[in-house]
């Protein structure tokens, strides 16, 4: 099978038709489709689909001597942001399985086991927690924290994982999973425009940015817009309008990364003056003394504000990533493997958070990324030219010949 | 039946046990709970209900002559804002119900046909337009435009009253009912503290400052948050956040109000810049002009936010009322009427809009406003002292009987 049947057959699942964009949240039918999919293509080529503890999945070239250690594992996730691009996670899951079709045509056996897995929840979009699968397969996440995260609806993790069939009791690190990898090498579409900068159709991280989620919860006071005197008001939406406006300046100042993509206001009605208002803010930067100092001075800047308009400011640190640094020793390798087919892949940092960040705490871990022509992700436009993704699976398939064939 | 009673009943529908706050939505679930009540109530003085062809309820006191010219009508809406309090429009309803009984007891019987009604959507919070069903009633919205509104689920106005059994077809201006009546009085809870000030239980309406809604959508770019540039977005929260607080300070300013009191994001996500926006902007100003000026700053500075940030900017004007100066005779004899009782009841403006508002329109109308020790409203903590509710009874009673008891 051509990678653009495969990525084909992969396109319509949860997409929506009139804007383009995806809509594929853990455990929802979307993501059913997507999981359906991976084992189907797994089934296509003869690997062993296994879904682990915590609802990952994986598909195994067994290798006659396997279950063994020092397997070789590549992937992605399938879920998305809210209205995100058809590429951002799926990429490096499609472009798995088209690697593998390339080490057949190539008469290529693996003499280590090789994986492919697709990890839950990676951007966070139903639960709030980033990497969710692949943090509770390290042990990042306390189960516990994890079972008792709820979605947007009120539902819990554990009752969602239940109603799919998954006993949530049994999530959390995965140590005999672990123990059996030798690497990890993720494939993903760039999210910024670093490479088209380069003049290249492929990259290799160097490194993920650190990266913090904060949760700010304004309260004040209902009132009637039509009367309530603004002197005597206690509005959160100023406090939250100048919060939005912080983050901008102070990244700006700071040479730094801060957004706040997701707002929201109680009781939300045109003529009342709100009486609770929750601002997301996603805060990213070089380093981590970088990232604390970039956090400092907008948190400071919004609870003047908050106190200047009588405003109880709560601030709740949804998540912290580390920043990354990924394994030299592999980023080597995978970079000399391709020097000596022709491929240049430059190295190069990003601000985005990835599952093989995650594992890069365990085990050595290496990322490819595919040009991206406008940069955008998280987003319907976000795009890649099919050339480019088959030089990232032609890229792959080396770098997996090399780590698991010989 | 006492007042206190007849309130106790209606206390409990449609709110949030959680919060004390209502969610009276028209033709809801709620709804149809208050519109069961205003039934029974009815039913229990002997009046005769009818549903209008917009929905409005109306229980009338015939006269023997009746249907006949001259009627006097009292009311006001059983519907509330999101998380509402229990006062705004319920507790006009339930004084005229009192006041009918205190009629009884005095051993009063109308000469004109006297008439309780509840307006549908008052405030506009499933449909957007405040007073959709006094508005529908005198002409002054479109019954097309009125059929084609819809709430956040997409229902229309059509499809929902269809499904609750009222004929959509039907809406619109209601000649034969409007030729009946003669006055219309509301009672309200002040939305203010201008009777707190003044030491009074009860007032009378002077008038009603204008009034315009806007729905201001500002269309960026997602992207993520993690990757994006700065420099290279197109992030529609920054223009957002500018609007908020450019309505209140330029509000201050010119001594008028502008709230921002409901704003939403699209795509909603923690990790990904925003690529719409949609904030609704309420302002109010002493006169139509003030009004002009104070929407035409704020609109300004906005345009200027989004041109900066590259984000397109759509304005559209939802509603406007104009300013309203209740009838002078009907103010006069009102204030006459309760002063030959030794009742204080002082002249004050507002801000806010009500079915008289429209109804001034048409008909000679007056309102009586009881006092709000805290100003409160538009939020669960909206509060009314019983005393004072039952001086607002005893007012409206009195005004009744001089208007058609005579």
């Amino acid at each position: 099978m051509s990678f653009q049947d495969l990525w084909s057959s992969l396109l319509p699942l949860g997409r929506d038709e009139r804007t383009g964009g995806y809509h594929r949240f853990s455990w929802t039918p979307a993501d059913e489709a997507c999981r359906a999919w991976f084992t189907k293509a797994a089934a296509e080529r003869g690997l062993r689909t296994q879904a682990d503890h915590n609802g990952n999945l994986w598909a195994w070239w067994d290798t006659p001597t396997s279950p063994s250690p020092g397997a070789v594992v590549t992937g992605s996730h399938l879920d998305s942001v809210p209205g995100g691009g058809a590429f951002d996670g799926a990429l490096g899951v499609a472009s798995a399985f088209a690697a593998v079709d390339t080490l057949r045509e190539r008469g290529c056996t693996p003499v280590r086991p090789l994986a492919i897995a697709a990890f839950c929840e990676e951007e966070g979009a139903r639960f709030g927690v980033a990497c969710l699968g692949s943090r509770l397969a390290v042990g990042t996440i306390d189960p516990q924290t994890a079972r008792a995260l709820r979605d947007a609806s009120g539902a819990s993790l554990a009752q969602v994982m239940a109603s799919a069939g998954h006993d949530p009791a049994l999530i959390g690190p995965d140590e005999e999973l672990l123990s059996r990898v030798s690497a990890y090498v993720e494939l993903h579409i760039e999210q910024g425009r670093g490479l088209v900068d380069l003049g290249a159709q492929v990259g290799v991280a160097e490194g993920i940015w650190p990266h913090g989620r904060w949760r700010l919860t304004f309260t004040g006071r209902a009132d009637h817009a039509g009367t309530a005197v603004l002197a005597d008001r206690r509005d959160p939406m100023l406090p939250a309008a100048a919060a939005v406006l912080a983050a901008r300046e102070v990244a700006r100042a700071q040479q730094a990364l801060a957004t706040v993509g997701k707002l929201s206001t109680e009781p939300g009605a045109a003529n009342a003056v709100a009486s609770r208002v929750t601002v997301w803010l996603d805060a990213r930067a070089p380093d981590g003394t970088a990232l604390q100092t970039l956090a400092a001075e907008i948190l400071s800047a919004t609870h003047a504000a908050a106190q200047e308009h009588g405003v109880d400011l709560d601030v709740s640190q949804e998540s912290v990533t580390p920043a990354v640094v990924f394994d030299a020793g592999l980023r080597e390798s995978v970079t000399a493997c391709l020097a000596a087919r022709g491929v240049r892949a430059p190295a190069l940092p990003t601000g985005a958070g990835h599952d093989a960040g995650v594992f890069a705490a365990r085990v050595p871990t290496a990322m490819i990324f595919v040009r991206n022509p406008t940069g955008v992700s998280h987003s319907p436009a976000e795009y890649a030219d099919m050339a480019d993704c088959e030089a990232g699976v032609a890229a792959l398939a080396a770098v997996l010949e090399d780590l698991a064939c010989w």
